[in-house]
């Protein structure tokens, strides 16, 4: 994360900012957060971001503590201080309280905290992931910091030297530890449907999207790890990933063993989404 | 929690423990706790909880960053500063550090909060309780600090006015969201098997032997909801709670609706084995 971080209301070094042993992120994980990617100080996919951050927030009953325009503010001083090119982080816990107990009092402060790193987008030349089992919790369409799986999954891909996770469960595809997954066979597009046990990934939704303009209706099917070894290609989506091509899961190569057709077309209209529909602040 | 708190090797009031936004702990949970008991300064248990806080460090690949001597000694002061019956609460994360990123270097240094909470030993009126789907991850055996899904179960039975939910997946009964189950149905005991999808609780192992010397060996075999619903008596089991009658489950009462004769046998041998048992550090 670059230097400059914000927590309840204070701009500061990232080194200074500190919370309570008691908050309840610290405690229990219970909070929610975001991350949004901005190209050149340019806000890509804002409002999808910040829809999904009130789903997350509402669903764990924390009131939303800012308005738009007040999230707004926070991260343009972020950008200013930090450069332009950046994933902005955000995330909201539900707030410090002594004794330590499970339930908590409704009317608590939230504590707010965002920061931002600062990204180089995509690689292109082909990414190779493992499987590992999906351990997590029911709600995963939650962005909470009850993150642990995720932190397991993606340490042991890192442990075997690549840098992404496909977590499989009962013989399914669900998603990366942080990533959706999407699958090319016979020039029909797949992708994981949202039941709830997925997040719904903001940059999904806009690949989807792009997909349609190419003339392919994206199918939200359950897809099997032996159709995801057997796919023609397969690719990775998220803020910092962008559309990453990925050209081999645990042993298997994945169709030609390098980034495939549907992806060369895929990934520059995405680059050309970026262009046309990143937006100021 | 009492005012004097332990965090990194300094002792302090509660209100000045302060941890980094970037602690691991704070951005994803990435640590563990355990919670023990002290009655008039002795401890109760202490063997069964350190081996299962070991179990919790080893299985997220947290080194252990105390001897056994070390973690006495910190216990022992806190006792001193807050009082002699307490819970002790300790807790581990993965430590601090910037970038935030799913993956981690294991050598960096853990950080150690301790705290402790007066406590007041149980209620013997009997209980009433909720049942709440059981939303959690695959590994409920680690006393992790993901601990959203039983946040959500603990506040939806305070707003029903209860002080605990019972967890139940797939009609089965698992445990408390902070105890577990026990029921007795024509004179025989029954609770979950610990199989790694409940928390194996330190006091249901002394439950469990003390039952033995009742002459009842304790089933460990699934126990639905019907079943609990059609028991004799329920109890729940924790540090805070030790032995607690359930004398209703949602809408339903249970036996007599009076703390039953097994519980009433069971109880003053629960407070004979804390007499024996617990000890000076």
């Amino acid at each position: 994360m670059n230097d400059t971080v914000y927590l309840n209301g204070v701009f500061g070094p990232a080194a200074d900012a500190k919370v309570s042993v008691f908050d309840r992120g610290f405690l229990f994980g219970d909070g929610v957060y975001e991350v949004m990617p901005f190209y050149q100080g340019r806000a890509f996919g804002w409002q999808g971001h910040m829809e999904r951050f009130e789903r997350s927030l509402a669903a764990i009953n924390i009131p939303n503590p800012h308005t738009d325009k007040q999230w707004r503010e926070i991260v343009k001083q972020l950008l200013a201080e930090n450069g332009d090119t950046q994933l902005i982080y955000l995330q909201v816990t539900r707030g410090a309280a002594i004794p330590r107990k499970h339930v908590y009092d409704p009317t608590i402060t939230p504590t707010v905290f965002a920061a931002s790193m600062s990204f180089t987008p995509v690689q292109t030349s082909g990414m190779s992931v493992i499987t590992f089992p999906d351990e997590r919790w029911d709600h995963c369409f939650i962005k909470s910091l009850n993150l642990l799986p995720n932190v397991l999954a993606s340490q042991e891909a890192k442990m075997q030297g690549v840098p992404e996770a496909i977590l499989v469960r009962d013989g399914f595809v669900k998603e990366g530890a942080s990533s959706n997954v999407f699958m090319v066979k016979n020039n029909e597009i797949f992708t994981t449907p949202t039941d709830g046990s997925i997040l719904r990934g903001v940059t999904r939704g806009i690949i989807c999207d792009l997909c349609a303009s190419l003339g392919f209706k994206v199918k939200e099917e359950p897809i099997s790890v032996d159709a995801l070894l057997d796919a023609d290609e397969v690719w990775l989506s998220s803020v910092g990933k962008e559309i990453t091509p990925v050209i081999q899961v645990d042993d298997q190569r994945i169709g030609s063993g390098k980034p495939g057709p549907m992806w060369e077309r895929a990934f520059p209209l995405y680059q050309a989404c970026i262009q046309r529909d990143a937006h100021a602040l």
